[in-house]
């Protein structure tokens, strides 16, 4: 067989998944979807702004020419301008295009990031709980992921990063809003990060970049405020998309934008723009990023994902189940009754309820909630909550 | 400074071209861009098909819901079974659904295929000339691209593909129609490289897949036909993307098929979908495969590209250039009159037209033009080519 083998080993480890998503399917087929409580993906329900519609349709009733042609592999000029007049306002600092790059999603920005940094053997510093994709991200370049559990409120161990730091690291990543946790790191925390590398910097002359995954930042809720990893720490990158504060996932745009004065900026965007271009993505969908010109700032109502989260934690606390209230995002990410989250979650499917065992994200007897759903799917479901918490108490 | 040194390394490599595209730029600027002749790139002037347009019309004046979600990382089963039936014509074989996936751009899906075959160190063949790219594709995973000269008419040279193969080839690849040669592969280079193959699993064991490189296949003149390596060669992969034939490069939408007999199929499929998820780019943008569920087979109007060719072919051939006149694409690659080919494309840029040394391709003493340009920049350009061949003459 031509499988590489690391491949093959991905495929086979991550098959007790498939089988728990195939198992839903069947689910599905049996009782029809409408009687199935997926909460398993993290799809928003739901639909873009009115906006986005109108763009798009504005675009496509305009001059053909150059509309899907290709462009610079780092985007169009007018779009990595119009993100860096946002980030200048939204981080108060002096962004220009030179620092933009548009990306295929968060991932894609990721993966560009990833290339232009790592070299076989590097390590990264990634803290649990943490999108099992990450993982897979360090593996596609011989990477080392370094993985440092959290405080148990989901905040970052400072002194366990610090323990972790070692002549390999190249960079630290964070995720914030987070997935799975739904925590919004303070400033405090973002703040002692850069900290800690300054610190790091001077004692080792060993430059880690900080990269912040942050496609939730807009998905926050009671007024709080996302810090800006840029205002702590100079050698950062952000890397977010447009997926879930539009409701696009399925487009692929997003983009990376790096610190305006982080050392070595034009080399490093160049390097970037080069990774993007190399590794297949070679530029961001045109169309989409034509649009993004005239919707920066723009997100669906977060309210209503708001009144999700209310609605679930709610009834959760009513059944006995113990998390913290998510501030961003829109995961649940409680403590299971018992240690065995996986055994937890097959429960929960024998009430045809779809959730993910906290072991994918490195963060045992724990379980995942995407509550990206229709609210009456929400309600429905929580009689079933409450009936396998009574079976483990 | 924080770049990897293999990246580092790629970027002074390329500066040189680099330089070429900034003293083009330069040109532009000082002389007006309507009195540069651009021939670097293969960026299509012709505009998308009506149909492209009003198909995106329609999908944006119908509902919403969806249209931009999330999907199975191989792609919208609508759209992937429309790719299968229109493959199921075009080779004469039963492809289903289940052999596509939806990529971004054939550059996505060479990545996804090598990601999913190649371990650190194993080989890839390649024949030159190449497409510069290939060889980044395959560093990108720590792989050995193995180059293979063609022979003097740029077809495969069988005897030097033999030579090649050992216990680390994983695959060959090769691009047909060819950038930068324009040349066709016919039936019978195609089978005899699938007979090569098989003699070799045969005596070895060793499974080598093919790897086809199309995006091309709709761009041929004087009715020459691109024959199937599906029907040479059981273990083989089709790689594609629409942005040459509908003119929509921006949009990175293609696909990669796999032989309806290929053995281990699923397994191979599951892995690159695995891949293709793994590598950031999740899945192909959703917008655009609704849109091709209804674009099957749809083209912009090849005649205008082979006008274009004679065009160019009449011009330089009165100049005095020798070449092989293309039967596909979208490229000439003459030879130079002196072996520099990087001073002969200097002297021509003198002349304020813009080409690409052979040597950027794996074949000195060669350069490339890519016509997809207005037919009015190629006749206005050709006295310049005339006076460059005259001073080497």
């Amino acid at each position: 067989m031509s499988i590489a083998p690391k491949i093959k080993q991905f495929m086979e480890k991550s098959s007790w998944i498939r089988k728990m998503f195939e198992q839903g399917a069947l689910l599905k087929a049996e009782f029809g979807p409408e009687n199935v409580f997926d909460f398993s993906l993290g799809n928003p329900n739901l639909n873009p702004p009115p906006a986005f519609h109108e763009t798009l349709r504005d675009l496509l009733a305009g001059p053909a020419e150059g509309l899907h042609a290709y462009m610079a592999n780092a985007g169009l000029p007018q779009t990595r301008q119009a993100v860096a007049g946002f980030l200048s306002t939204e981080h108060g600092l002096p962004f220009t295009a030179n620092e933009i790059i548009m990306t295929c999603g968060a991932a894609g920005a990721i993966n560009a990031v990833f290339r232009a940094l790592l070299s076989p053997g590097d390590e990264i510093i990634v803290l649990a709980p943490y999108f099992v994709e990450y993982l897979f991200y360090a593996d596609n370049f011989q990477a080392v992921p370094r993985i440092v559990p959290s405080q148990p409120d989901f905040l970052p161990d400072l002194e366990a990063v610090a323990q972790a730091l070692n002549p390999s690291t190249k960079a630290v990543l964070i995720n914030s809003p987070n997935n799975p946790t739904g925590r919004v790191y303070p400033a405090a925390a973002v703040n002692a990060l850069g900290d800690l590398l300054r610190k790091w910097k001077k004692e080792t002359g060993q430059e880690v970049y900080l990269i912040s995954d942050e496609p939730y930042r807009k998905i926050v809720y009671d007024g709080v405020q996302v810090p800006s990893i840029f205002q702590a720490y100079a050698e950062s990158i952000v890397v977010t998309s447009y997926s879930k504060d539009l409701s696009i996932p399925g487009e692929r745009i997003g983009y990376l934008a790096v610190h305006p004065q982080a050392p070595d900026r034009e080399e490093l965007i160049n390097a970037m723009t080069l990774t993007n271009r190399i590794m297949g993505f070679v530029n961001a969908p045109a169309l989409m990023q034509k649009a993004l010109i005239h919707l920066q700032g723009r997100t669906v109502d977060i309210g209503l994902y708001q009144k999700k989260r209310d609605l679930f934690c709610e009834g959760l606390t009513r059944a006995g189940y113990r998390f913290n209230i998510p501030e961003g995002a829109f995961y649940l990410f409680p403590r299971t009754p018992i240690p065995d989250d996986v055994a937890f979650v097959q429960a929960l499917q024998e009430e045809k309820i779809l959730t993910v065992p906290g072991t994918g994200f490195g963060a045992p007897g724990h379980f995942r909630i995407a509550y990206c759903v229709a609210d009456e799917v929400i309600e429905r479901s929580l009689p079933g909550f409450e009936r396998v918490m009574k079976k483990f108490q």
